[in-house]
């Protein structure tokens, strides 16, 4: 195997859907020496960090705990702290996450309840309820939901899930990962009746992977303790304990949380709705070129919702030519890191990722390469599709103008 | 409560046993863009960390998992490998750490067996061994011994205890704790018969806190194989699956592994053998000062075992002052960030680490810091202290000189 | 007026013709704490870059004279050391940056003889000829020239510069600022005869700015020794002088020196000639988008001679609208710095800075943000442009796969 | 030669009178990418750097100018401004950069008169008035006085020598060259009646050597516009054109502005009577070391005038033993870099430098790794030198509390 090269010449783009972009100013912040742990800064650091997190969360009384973990240690610190061996939950079906997901579950003992999944479409909600309604004897304790689930970059509607459980008047709780989602699209932790937020550093919040939190509510909190699952490191009545670092279950991730409070600034800086309008208007330009590639006939979206359209990456299915070539000649001729299709997807996708710290040309040099790609490989995408990214930008960029 | 200040002028040195200082050039590595999990440079990291931990671990053969984690959840993580609820562990009494850790192990359900406590000394093999040869049903799965326990600044001595578990003929595996001691005082997993090895990255791997990992030999492998108990995000067998991404279970922290193995580069270029050398002087020095300040009878060495006190940091004992009033003194005149006494030792003790990336003049001005606080608190040290600590490196110091 | 904004979401992009992306390690470089001048690191940071220099200016002979300095201050550098007040010197004219570089000599007392200008067009080798011919007295010290005028983008032709001097049989100096030029287009100052060249660190040496240089050989030197002009900091007698640090005369600026230590590094490692393809690629493909634009017949290249068009940098003549408004619509809108007209260009001109740390998607974000700005702005441009890019990037982007 | 070592465990201690320490915050400054000249962010960045200095310069009304160079051009820009050649200036002695100065501006053709040097004592301000009473002629444009000679260590008393050139009406230039006093000790430019102030970023200022900066008042101004010197690179009057980047001559170094705009800030933050302050009580500390080291005779203060000893650096004679030897086994011993004797002291002479980024524990570990070096090389010390610089610090230290 040849050795992989020590030095590319200008940037390599990374449109993975994460991990992402991360801006110099939170790689600074990380690169502070750390402290000990009664350093007068580190409480306040931690206290900054929750606080922040409530912001992007929209949450006012949820309590937020942060892992030294990636997303899947959350899916666990999640099912031990909500549900004991032997006890049931309901994953919402969306594909290769919620598969994981649902393993991962199965792997702490708890059995596990699928609805059916469709390919190409966000979950229905109706399927949830309905299987809330025929679980009469209240079994289930918490409904799983992906919000994105990047393989198929599909999002689905929380506040639909949300009322469709309501109807039943189930009392399980609505668990939402939003590690792809959040700081991305619209998400709002408690209008939105959401009982259990799972997060990670990686995407929205424009950090290195590393660090994985999840913020639960009060209704949450009490089934917790009342869970007799064996657990330590992920507990969260531990965790609730004084002194802050204490939080933490041992040494605390403090330039990974140095990191993540300047990354919280900078979205407070730019406005968490400017943030996300930001994010929408990047999507509808890469949509808009895909919308052209597509007339050709040769690709086209995974996802058949365009309103269920991620905001934060987007999958494409292409005929004729494999996938993971198309990341190899992205990545060897044009130096941009594209994503490739999980599970089923392998081989049959590619995806571009269009989440975190990113600016307009940014978008546009990616999109380029994905065009200069597929042409080399003689995908057919007919003409005019930066083009369209253009006009999009060009109409609505307003928005995003620097006075 | 007033705002912690957002800047001091010149550094804070940092002498907890752990965060210790980080090289910049570790920073550095931490620093750069994170890569997609499809990047040619993932593998040849993820190799290379592993490696590396191998030769500061002294192993050819032991598998290593490397987690996104704190080292309390590593202490999860081996005891969900190696044993189910209700089966038993010995946990070689060292103070706070494996108090601690057998706290944990409880919480997984598991039965601890305790070996007596005797403060100010290191373990005592045979308190193992007759635990070994009283467990006539085999029972007890492993043994967790702690290495250097820094609340009370004491290396137990690993090949004794090995050998009296050798004694026993008992079948349990020896699982050690090194993160404190590791790339500090000397280790050797293989040519000690350690079978599971726990370390992290915050202490003598000079990394910031958030990598944790453990090595585990094939007797290991095969306890951890068939054993029932529920896990997923720490279980070793999924860890060992190919691609060498999944061995993380998501997302692998890959800007903490650049960071790494710059700093396990750092070592192999300086060389393991003179690191240990280092820390070894630089333990002689601040033993030096603490025997000719303990000679005026107001503080002491919490441990009683000369051979068995720490190269990684030193617990003192005052009388007449607290422990907590030092540490603020230190930090807010001198600058300097002393560790505190844990546990029972709050308040009675205060440590000062000296492990990790140091150089002469940085453990002399925390002396000096030191001998400055003692001396405004009106704590009696007599004179010379710093002498001393000279004379050692005066004495010693050619081991260390860059020709 | 407003503030500006603390922070943009994602990159600004920089193609100014310099300063130019410095990559991480030249920063990381720049940020190792100093060292005062007895430090065992300094003199060979200091050997080490003059060899790297000479490597990059492919002289064996020269002498490297490095100042803390910018690009302006090393034209005075020169004058002061080859012409005495009174002396004069061949200015060949190029447009901006000859005159800003002749009226400095000017002010440094020395006479300045130009030859004539004409817009678009690069340097006449027989107006040089000409007039070192009527130079009968051989006052000329030196001829001056501006290998790359970054105001028209143009390059002129060096070798037939010193051919058209050599068949003069003129003994004055070939002096060549190759400030925008170096490590981008093709140079060799021994091979080439060229007796004197100025640098810079901030365009294709990928540093900030703050350094200059100029390598001088026995002939220059030897008119230097001779040459009665005031000057202490310029001098290169003074600078010849040993211990290596008082090449600097005063503190020498060694954090840039460590910066462009790397950035030579980086630059060897990538090697010299594929450097030099690379920048030869990433021209060709701007060149093809600007053809295409062109051919709607709002806009057109200032150089009218398609060889003498720079690998550095692009200069556009806009019809019916203003460059300085294109320039603030691509920052604005799409955070793109583009380079504006110079002296007489100021306002009828923009320009495209392609030097330096650039990757493909780099340059195609940048051509896309134009293309977008050009339409937001009504300039008729045709379709295609970044499609010729792309065609070019596809045909000839082997010579920069990565293997 | 061996090569250097590529890597040093730990920190090495920079105890130059500069360059010295650079905080972090100040190095990821600098480390942020250029922009190009009509970035919207570069205006307020040089108006920043502009009047930040003229704060720390305490002037309400000279013009600043900012140069990338080092101390020493700083000199020939003063030099050329002010005085044309056969014109005179009156540089008071002080030793090595006195003479150097000196020597600069005979280079440039200005006639130098010096006043007589006595070695150990500051500048005699009845020997200037002596000099311009002397020059009925009105003759002397302009007096050099070096506030802070670092190769003796003597600060002179800039007040007393303007009282003392007042007393004679004469209308010479009072220029001060506060390269190495600047925010460490005591200055007030317009209070203090300076007419030129001359500084360098990489003493007290913190930022690493390539910028330097005069402040010029409006007599110094007019005397400049009216002097007919060659000049282009230095020239006052240029760079007093608009646009601010003008003000630099060419590219203007924006990195290092970058860098010192932060540095400002900190002082800022802290508070320039609190900078100050520690300059004085970290003075105070080594004075304390020094003057009991200085007890047992083989080593003495070259500074004869205890208030005239600079609160930056301490020049420190010794017998017996090289002061380069010293040097060498500090570094390589104690990974501590001192300064050496310069001109007529080098080998008689080492220093220790105190100022800048400094913090209580780096400059004890300094003076730790001294007596240490010395007690190796077998110079009498005695005993008690840190003893007494820690008394210093526990009485004074209140004042740099952090609350």
């Amino acid at each position: 195997m040849s050795q992989p090269p020590s030095h590319f010449p200008g940037l390599r783009f990374l449109h993975s859907p994460g991990p992402t972009h991360v801006p110099k100013a939170v790689m600074d912040a990380i690169a502070e020496q750390p402290m000990d742990m009664a350093d007068e800064r580190l409480d306040p650091l931690i206290a900054a960090c929750e606080s922040g997190l409530r912001h992007v969360l929209k949450t006012d009384r949820a309590e937020v705990f942060i892992y030294t973990s990636n997303g899947h240690g959350l899916w666990e610190a999640v099912t031990v702290n909500l549900a004991a061996p032997g006890q049931k939950v309901l994953v919402a079906s969306t594909g290769h996450f919620s598969d994981s997901w649902a393993s991962m579950t199965q792997a702490m003992g708890v059995e596990v309840i699928r609805t059916s999944y469709r390919e190409g479409y966000p979950i229905e909600p109706r399927d949830i309820e309905a299987a809330l309604v025929a679980d009469t004897a209240q079994e289930i304790v918490a409904v799983y939901v992906v919000h994105t689930d990047t393989a198929s970059s599909i999002t689905s509607d929380l506040p639909a899930i949300r009322q469709a459980m309501d109807r039943t008047g189930h009392r399980a709780l609505l668990v939402a990962d939003v590690v792809a989602s959040l700081a991305a699209a619209q998400f709002e932790m408690d209008a939105w009746g959401v009982d259990v937020t799972l997060g990670a550093s990686q995407k929205g919040l424009m950090c290195p992977p590393g660090l994985a939190f999840c913020a639960a509510n009060a209704r949450a909190i009490a089934v917790s303790k009342a869970n007799p699952a064996h657990r330590f490191y992920w507990d969260w009545q531990r965790r609730l304990e004084s002194p802050s670092y204490r939080k933490f279950c041992g040494t605390p991730p403090q330039n990974m949380l140095q990191g993540l409070n300047v990354a919280i600034g900078l979205i407070r800086t730019e406005g968490l709705d400017h943030v996300l309008a930001r994010h929408r208007l990047f999507a509808n330009a890469v949509h808009a070129a895909v919308d052209v590639w597509s007339q050709a006939g040769s690709l086209r979206y995974v996802c058949q919702v365009p309103p269920a359209r991620s905001v934060s990456v987007t999958s494409i299915e292409v005929d004729g030519v494999d996938g993971e070539l198309i990341r190899q000649v992205a990545r060897q001729r044009y130096n941009v890191a594209l994503a490739g299709g999980l599970g089923p997807f392998y081989g049959r996708v590619f995806r571009i990722g269009h989440l975190g710290d990113l600016s307009a040309p940014m978008v546009l040099g990616c999109l380029a390469a994905v065009e200069g790609t597929l042409q080399s490989l003689n995908v057919p995408i007919g003409s005019g599709g930066l083009d369209a990214a253009l006009g999009v930008l060009n109409d609505q960029s307003s928005a995003l103008t620097i006075d």
